[in-house]
């Protein structure tokens, strides 16, 4: 088993052994962290570049203490303040950090595409330049997938996280899967690892043809729900999904109110799911509306502290494989 | 002698050792400053996540200058492009944070009493992780008097600062004490030190309820003035506070040039002083308005260099002690 | 043959042995960033402070990279969240970057003369602070001239470059000449180095004072035109500058379209040069005006990517020169 991917565009295509890969290089790096100095030379003298064109401190700030651990050094380009703003192309900005040296981009835009894009641009030239995908519009996620997939792992086996401890275990994906790269990414990862995986939430958000996206590669795998108690009924895990209040302004839900009412995440719903269930969110939460604010904080449920925590371990996983890749 | 306090919250509740063990730190990290390669492992592998509610500059890069110089990391949080804007509260960022495996948090907010309400979440929460306070709205800006403190003891003993030498010493400090975070906790260390203190401003900026603040613990120490001679009477040090803008459209002042006339510091006023008095102010200036221009440049009067470069060795001095009381 | 030159402001008095130790150091640095650990220690402890007045991402990045290359502690200065918004003045900041122990200073400002303001008062203060002007107003850019200089004796001899292989070749420099620090520090160089320099743009952009800038120092050496053509004629290379869509409402030029039909760099025009010609552009690039889109991607005649390439190099070296300096 040697790795070989040198993008990381999303999670689609992923085949079994990366999960595998992935999931080994990312409890080794949180062994790493365990330490007293938890640096490694691995990336010294590489460039990480985080170009996100949408605003984040959170994924930027996981992605760039990642690469610190590593011993990379890192740019940050702002958009804000930059050439965009003087009509520069996103490819043309791309390019010109490769230019300074950069050896992996962190991309994030809100546009589904730009990473790909750019990736086959870098491709084209023979760059050696990798992309990791920071979350591309409504498309993919991948680090954030992984991460979750990280944190269910290590929950039933910290010393050995695989992907087969998630085979036949029930998730229930609940919220607003429509506008969601979390859940996408989420969906292909979960199915690979052999998971039932149910999608809720109101029909606005959960479209119908969720239900048929993976019917060939993963039947039966997959179920659809616009209430959300056949989804929670007996669920090992909960995701939750943070709720855009752009939402409401373009008509697709009532009020934060009566989303909490009918697919809010609380202590008596969880009572119709397997007693050990763990919820998951990938923040930034919206207390009170996606989640009662007290089983936020109850860490007999709670794993969204994990699921940060976890972030560096995987991050620090992605960069390194595909910056070693570089280097042989 | 040695360092127990794991936040540094505010100056009020400080004891002397306290002071004293500081002063030394920092002296100690003055001298590595000199040397040709400026920095210490001291801090290695560990995490200062600067977060900045409020926005500044000086004392940002001074915390990550510091931080630099022990060999930390450091992770700056912004909350222009952050999930705040999202709707996370800001107990929720910090634990964000805390997950990613901060160490140490520099907190500065607009509202008093927030640094405070995280350190306390982190206790109860038995994280390990330490809070600096980076000023809190009117309440507290500990390392600012900290720096003070170190400027003014080493301009009489360089080589050995401590506590006693500011002792039956008199100082002004003049301005607009109410709204002053600065001026709070110099009163705190400098009424610990045993100097005399004097402060003087229009009466809408120093009510007179702060003469009473500390008669118990530190009886005659502190005195009120609303006009500005008494105090500059042969004082040893005047500390001039910046002057918020926003007091003139609050209608606490009638305008800068008044506020000048009435309680600028100038050559002419500083005749009243002891001979060898010496000016401090945290800045930003406002030149013209709290001091005179030409005074603010003059080296045989203004000590805001030094303060500056104090600032360096105080704030390694702070992260220090709290950083390794936390690996122990 | 010694480095002696504490500021860098701008070319306009820069000799040819300066020229000279500058293309040999960054050709050393590019031979390091060739290594696979691109790390030097050579300005480890020093710290260099960018106060980037005017929004840029692509000049900051650059600096901001040879600085880490060189193992320097790097302060950035942000206007938008600093004290410049509560009244400070420029030289009170940067006064405050130099108590903190900045050892250099990279300075831009949308007016001219900042950074030599800035320098003036440093050395008046016998600071020992370098200014390393990053581009002042419509004055000079001189970090960018060398990046270009080394681009193109590097061209032609990449082991050597030296400025003899620049004598009596031919540059075109295209467009918006008034408005352009890129184009004047370009003059500069251009002429120290021998080669004919002809100007070329509407007469709006390109006024007939310039024809007259060095006919002193330079006779014979600079050309001016109106028509692009024989700019163009037999040229070994040709630079295209950026042209900034303000000169449209400040009613210098008509519109994009006609300016292009005008001026744009673009294959037909090209035949006009000598058949190696290659194309240089400052960047960010308007496609379509400047230079047409499919030229600018034709590694054949673009050295747009070479010189941001350069860049990383040319700035270590300039870096590295004032920083050894100050340590001797």
């Amino acid at each position: 088993m040697a790795w070989t991917r040198h993008h990381i565009l999303g999670l689609a295509d992923w085949n079994t052994e990366e999960y595998e890969i992935l999931l080994q290089t990312a409890s080794s790096f949180r062994e790493v962290l365990s330490r007293r100095t938890k640096k490694v030379p691995a990336l010294q003298g590489q460039v990480v570049t985080n170009m996100f064109f949408e605003p984040s401190t959170r994924t930027r700030s996981s992605f760039e203490l990642a690469a610190k651990r590593l011993s990379a050094d890192i740019l940050n380009f702002a958009p804000g303040t930059s050439s965009l703003s003087k009509g520069e192309t996103i490819l043309d900005t791309a390019k010109t950090y490769l230019a300074m040296g950069t050896d992996i981009m962190v991309i994030r835009h809100k546009q589904a595409g730009v990473p790909h894009a750019i990736a086959a641009e870098m491709d084209r030239l023979k760059t050696g330049v990798s992309i990791l995908n920071g979350g591309d519009g409504q498309h993919e996620h991948p680090s954030q997938a992984l991460l979750d997939l990280f944190t269910l792992c290590s929950l039933i086996d910290a010393e050995n996280p695989r992907l087969a401890l998630l085979k036949s275990k029930k998730i229930a994906i609940v919220g607003d899967i429509l506008h969601s790269r979390v859940a996408r990414s989420n969906i292909w990862s979960l199915l690979a690892a052999g998971t039932q995986v149910h999608l809720a939430g109101p029909p606005t958000l959960v479209p119908q043809f969720f239900a048929e996206i993976a019917t060939e590669t993963y039947p039966n795998q997959l179920a659809l729900h616009w209430q959300i108690e056949p989804a929670l009924k007996d669920a090992d895990f909960v995701m939750t999904l943070r709720l855009q209040h752009e939402r409401m302004t373009d008509h697709l839900l009532p009020s934060l109110r009566e989303y909490h009412q009918h697919y809010g995440i609380t202590r008596d719903r969880l009572k119709l799911c397997h007693p050990d269930v763990k919820v998951l969110h990938p923040g930034p939460v919206n207390r009170g509306v996606e989640i009662s604010s007290d089983l936020m904080d109850d860490p007999a449920f709670s794993l969204i502290q994990q699921q940060v925590t976890s972030g560096i371990a995987v991050r620090m996983a992605l960069l390194y494989l595909i910056g070693t890749l570089k280097s042989e």
